[in-house]
């Protein structure tokens, strides 16, 4: 297992989590900035930040600071109430990998939907099968597409609380099967992220890992479980503040072959998103160091 | 699969559904006389309520009333930081266990217990592995008991979202794996308590209810999964509110051998808490007939 206690070499910043600084919306430039002055050497950008920014302006700054992206997010959202809207997440979706290859990203984090409409608090439907079919196709054959851009495609299995409105994927199990069926061939093409706010509770965390492998573990995601979690969705600790225990966790990966960046993501209404983001990226090299 | 649309024959009441009227706390006595009046049949109280009550008199109650017990909630929380506290878990469990005999419930619900301390906001460890252990013990420890004693003992599966605080058993696969354990004889000592609101996103669902068989299946709980979430523990959804595909769950459980109550229990701080505990009675009658 590397030693990350001596420097932040391993470090990349998911862009949500210094999404807003002192609670106001921060430009991706800013943020771009803000890491690289602290030696940062990667990031994960989100695609309405890069949109707002401009994808040549990003793709610019990060040659500039010489970034690498530990990821993009996110593709996925496939299930739709018809075909109409399948095609529109197609479409969408093969735009994600053209920018995610401008940026040279790693992989493409596909975060893969639920029941249509659910997020909107509308389900069109409550046939999860449906949609677990649905992802099924839409991952097949946005993989062609991928595979024809050498992006890999990395499905991130989400914790069950999402499986309405997020993602129906939700074991690491789950994914695994599903990169199984599509790529049996192992090619590198298609693989998984693993968020321990996602996976920490699995019994068969440690089992999936090491049954995915180097092949298919394409992107490592820390925060912590807050006790108590006040919101299903922006209560989101700073490593070492919860019960997950991460290192724990890292081990398995790193023995099961992946050597990557480990990528933080917090999305933190209450406390992390009111804090200066100078400070909260201070804290999560301190942490990196400390409690990954 | 049965009929539930023309009477209401097969549904409980878990108290906890009624606990406040008007978000007033309500006195079990009330709420079982409040159902008795319904020509509910079935119900499953909490011991915190049996205990503010009185044992006696909610088992004379009971009786009066030809009330039956789907369950009895709960025992459970096992994990301790040392061994008084075990032995404390272990008495207390042992008391459970003479309550629903006293209480002639059809089963001891039983949620297990996550990281100690997680409940109260500071967990006295991160090893989940741990408390799984220590989980095994007690349950095997108990049964012993609870074998003497004729109270078959229900391992509840909680959510993944409770898996620090609550419980460390968080699939259907997990509970069955440890029932399988402690009793590979599938002897109608020891099975599971399939509530919906914990499983109702699991893939392996379907599968792990068919291996469970009416051995194993000894309580169905029914609420909704409500999008958004807006808490937790207490936004649980009434029956039809939600995403849930109750019917599909209920068709598996049944024609895996279970032919037991159909039991309510919805914790709803903003909503059905504050109603009039007769007016929910009424929705969950209706729902129990057009939505489960």
């Amino acid at each position: 297992m590397r030693d990350f206690s001596t420097d932040h070499r391993w470090l990349s910043i998911n862009t949500a989590t210094v999404r807003k600084s002192r609670g106001i919306e921060q430009p991706l430039t800013t943020i771009i900035e803000t890491c690289a002055e602290r030696g940062i050497r990667a990031i994960s950008p989100w695609r309405d930040q890069v949109a707002a920014a401009g994808l040549p302006v990003i793709s610019k700054l990060v040659k500039t600071h010489g970034l690498e992206l530990s990821g993009y997010c996110r593709g996925g959202m496939f299930p739709a109430v018809n075909a109409a809207g399948r095609q529109a997440a197609r479409d969408d979706n093969r735009r994600a990998v053209n920018e995610a290859c401008e940026l040279n990203a790693a992989c493409l984090v596909l975060v893969v939907g639920g029941l249509p409409g659910a997020l909107a608090g509308q389900a069109a439907h409550k046939d999860l099968a449906l949609s677990r079919s649905q992802v099924h196709d839409g991952v097949a054959e946005l993989l062609e597409y991928a595979k024809l851009n050498r992006m890999p495609l990395a499905i991130e299995p989400l914790h069950p609380m999402y499986a309405a409105d997020r993602a129906c994927i939700n074991t690491m199990e789950q994914a695994l099967d599903l990169c199984d069926a599509l790529d049996p061939e192992k090619s590198g093409a298609l693989g998984v992220a693993v968020d321990v706010y996602h996976v920490w509770w699995d019994p068969k965390l440690e089992q999936q890992i090491n049954r995915a492998g180097q092949k298919r573990l394409m992107a490592f995601h820390v925060c912590d479980w807050l006790t108590p979690t006040t919101d299903l969705l922006n209560d989101r600790g700073m490593m070492g503040d919860g019960v997950i225990d991460i290192p724990k966790i890292r081990g398995w990966v790193e023995n099961a072959g992946f050597a990557g960046y480990s990528e933080v993501e917090i999305f933190s209404a209450g406390n992390w998103w009111q804090r200066d983001a100078a400070e909260v990226l201070e804290i999560c090299i301190a942490r990196h160091r400390s409690a990954v």
